[in-house]
């Protein structure tokens, strides 16, 4: 390696020898024990005596050794990492869940392994690393197919699908129910009067988008409501923007159902300040995620709040477990969504 | 492991025997080669006889094996992991940063390894895991003391700070000209006639926020303006929203200057909506970074946009450099910011 090449002074690690770190065998050769039992001392569970155990830690600190965490990860089996899939957008455009994911992960002195794909899609390309990385268990916020999850237990890896569920294999999730939650939205939506809709829907392959889009239209087919226009939009603010153009060329829908806050946002500039369309007054706009933006008094959006917090201590909890104890049986979470009641729509 | 009892059935990867993955031995026996022969197949740089790496590959596939990353990283010395330091605040509110760096490194099949931190101040905590990581090189967007980037030295890990430089250490760096960018804001207040200064700054701890409350204070200490009022936000939009507060329960000031653009928006809001102060009119108020939200219609806050997919796109490029060869010179690219003229201040 090219880095070797540099000669360095030693300051935080006393030497060995002059700009070379302590390796398992110096610490080996000065306690008089063998290398492998310096290994067991710094694996976890590693059965050692507690005289040579004490006399390693002595000399490990005086050289100032510190065990590496790939050769560890080879004796122990755990590498203290998990890794996180997770797309861009939501990444970008919903950034909670990865700050709480990360959070309560390092808390457990467990480090985030970020898998970050360009659209839910990607997720072949990726699994070959998921396995090559030795990661002690994965949390998904991408779609899998039943198929990959499959082959999550042939590689023994432990998996908890965040937002998302297996159709017919059995793997443990943790979800708001979009469904209900959505279903509620635009029931009431339905009691306050709204008789034309419209829907600004996310990518075909976005697992929540799609979820949401499906509720909404199952929820107006109840009410007699068909012919629903649609415009797919990336779950970001320009794309709802210009979603809610395309949607009043013609005639102005009394409610536009976005399948995210940043669309819905969006949606609403394009109402109030492009065309001049007073909210909730002419129409009303609604949001799904509860995230910051939601909250900002310029918009006050009416949304479906996603327990952020709740659900990512549980997509850990349920992970950790699984880790510990492979047999744990797959079990769904599902958690209900808060109503925002804000400004942007009338509802019952 | 626990995970280990599980009685699998082997699908992606056929089995050697029944609920086993093939390993390194097996691929060597049945190719009738050493066992280090097949780990030299599988390193990066690693030599042998092309008729031998021929044999091996075709058992390898016939077996499915994967060679193990763990135990790649330890011949190679390279675990095509970085990584990534920088504060659960920027994560929150400034999401590109991440999400560009992230895709950057992942088209150069690089993985993150994400140090989440609660304040910029806790790098101390993690360093250790750094090191035991065994990452190929580290990007920091969270502060580093002098004494710690010399660690990195210690320790061979290529660095380059985001954002950030060092004091009296040599290190690479990649900053968007906070000061200069901050400089010409103030200059502009100053210009169009603001007499009266308020700030709203980031915490302490933060690089980027005190190099934006310090170069505001130089600027307005040369016009000849001294007392400026200053409140202390995190960077979010309710610090921002109470710190307005805070800061007209007096005289109201001409102008807000806020360390970063969430603030800024919670402050317009404060001052429109909660205060009914128009703005620009009765009030100035700029921000910093060009975040998503600063461009939103109903914000179109006047900031600096720092030149976030030039200057990661400079971060990971340097870092490749230091890892391929650990010699190269230590180096700082300072990128300029670009005036975003919204409507939230009268500006010259």
């Amino acid at each position: 390696m090219a880095r070797e090449k540099k000669s360095v002074t030693m300051m935080a690690t006393p030497p060995v020898r002059s700009g070379r770190r302590a390796t398992s065998y110096d610490v080996a050769r000065i306690a008089g024990v063998s290398q492998s039992m310096v290994s067991r001392c710094f694996a976890p569970g590693g059965s050692i005596a507690p005289d040579k155990r004490e006399r390693i830690l002595k000399v490990a600190t005086e050289l100032g050794y510190r065990p590496n965490a790939l050769a560890q990860g080879l004796i122990s089996g755990r590498t203290n990492m998990v890794a996180v899939l997770i797309s861009s957008l939501t990444n970008r455009y919903y950034p909670e869940v990865l700050d709480e994911l990360s959070r309560r992960l390092t808390e457990r002195d467990i480090r985030v392994l970020l898998f970050s794909l360009n659209a839910e899609s990607e997720v072949d390309a990726v699994l070959g690393q998921v396995w090559r990385h030795s990661v002690d268990g994965v949390i998904s916020a991408a779609r899998l197919s039943d198929a990959q999850i499959r082959l999550f237990e042939d590689h023994n890896v432990p998996l908890v699908l965040y937002n998302r569920t297996a159709s017919t294999a059995s793997a443990a999730s943790v979800c708001c129910d979009s469904t209900a939650g959505e279903r509620d939205l635009v029931g009431r939506l339905l009691d306050a009067g709204h008789k034309s809709f419209a829907i600004i829907a996310g990518p075909e392959d976005s697992y929540v988008g799609e979820e949401r889009r499906v509720a909404a239209l199952a929820r107006l087919a109840e009410a007699g409501i068909a012919d629903v226009p649609i415009v797919r939009g990336d779950f970001s603010y320009d794309s709802g923007r210009s979603g809610l153009h395309t949607l009043t060329k013609g005639k102005i829908p009394d409610a536009v159902i976005c399948a995210s806050d940043q669309m819905a946002i969006g949606a609403m500039d394009a109402a109030r300040i492009d065309l001049g369309l007073p909210i909730p007054k002419a129409l009303s706009i609604v949001g799904f995620d509860g995230s910051g933006p939601a909250s900002w008094a310029s918009y006050a959006l009416t949304s479906i709040r996603q327990p952020v917090r709740r659900m990512t201590e549980a997509a850990v909890a349920m992970l950790m477990e699984r880790i510990e104890d492979g047999d744990t049986p797959a079990e769904r979470r599902l958690f209900a969504g808060e109503l925002l009641r804000g400004g942007s729509a009338r509802i019952g």
